[in-house]
């Protein structure tokens, strides 16, 4: 004769597969599962379709790793796009953030990480590997294009400047040209509120004008 | 040749389907949409089937439409527990809560809401009508015991209390004795940090050593 100290199984199971989400602790899986609990069966039914779809539908483009539903990915496979030019980010955000700005008609290379000693991510992790195929083997590039200038695209701090020397060292002895994005005051921003690191790129890198 | 400013469209619909999730903004989804991409399958598509689950197995108790994976629910189906006793209470949560105190050995009834006329929320939404069907016709109730008592365990807030007197209305009209959760100063408190109404119920509510 159990007291009744918990929910339907399969509610503690909702529950506990919610946990596991990033920033979802017990309290809001529950609230999240009551959710589910009081909604139309169709919409909540959508959720679990869309889970299972990206798992079964997205993948990363075989050339680039950006994400993508076909492989080769939309930029990959675009010919209106200077494949022999490549941009290396960190992540497909990235890749989507200088996209949205309309000023790049090359291809990417999604790095998937940065090398980050701290949390055990070393170069092997990342697709650089990949990358450095793509230079040696042009039928590896979208079509077959020989690449002939790296673009370092990597977060502009500590680990990722780490990633970037790296990158560019490989790339370098390969005899391809290797560029960074430039740095320097935001535009937009007030030079009073600038940092010191921001203002000593802004020096270092300054233009004639 | 349009540029590439969005995510795959089944990274997009996922994130789409985590923000109607309650306290889940676009960028949560985005963070839950990118966990869910680097989850291994198995982990992704158990929460996929849990979401599924919930919506197959999980219904209301027939008798006093508490959560159940079983018709009717363990309090109900156990022949061990007085039927003839029915505690009302809003939600399922609040039977759960109850039950962990070991202290009671009856029956419930849960009303699934209580009587909110700003949120538009009247009887007609309870589950009121079915708890005086389980009163008028016993063969309705748990091993067709005739119910002698009915214990409101509603919120001692406003709402709880208007719809506890409605319910008792309703309840007493059957000649059905009512009774309600005792209130006063919480155990373990303090009382020069009670507040008005819980000392006015303490001392209403004295009772003789």
């Amino acid at each position: 004769m159990p007291s009744i100290t918990a929910y339907p199984e399969s509610v503690e199971r909702l529950i506990a597969q919610f946990a596991t989400l990033p920033g979802v602790g017990r309290r809001s899986a529950e609230r999240l599962a009551f959710h589910i609990l009081k909604s139309p069966r169709e919409e909540a039914l959508a959720i679990a379709q869309a889970i299972t779809d990206v798992k079964d539908r997205v993948r990363h483009c075989s050339i680039c790793f950006n994400l993508a539903d076909k492989d080769p990915c939309a930029v990959c496979a675009d010919p209106t796009r200077d494949a022999s030019l490549v941009l290396v980010v960190e992540q497909p955000k990235d890749l989507i953030i200088l996209e949205q700005t309309g000023m790049y008609r090359g291809a990417y290379h999604v790095l998937l990480g940065r090398i980050a000693p701290l949390e055990g991510v070393g170069a092997d992790s990342l697709t650089l590997s990949q990358l450095i195929e793509r230079i040696e083997r042009p039928e590896r590039n979208a079509r077959g294009a020989a690449v002939r200038e790296v673009i370092l695209g990597l977060n502009p701090d500590l680990e990722g400047d780490t990633t970037a020397l790296h990158v560019a060292e490989r790339v370098a002895s390969l005899g391809v040209k290797v560029t960074r994005l430039a740095r320097g005051l935001p535009s937009g921003s007030q030079i009073e509120f600038a940092n010191k690191a921001v203002l000593a790129d802004a020096i270092e890198g300054r233009r004639e004008l």
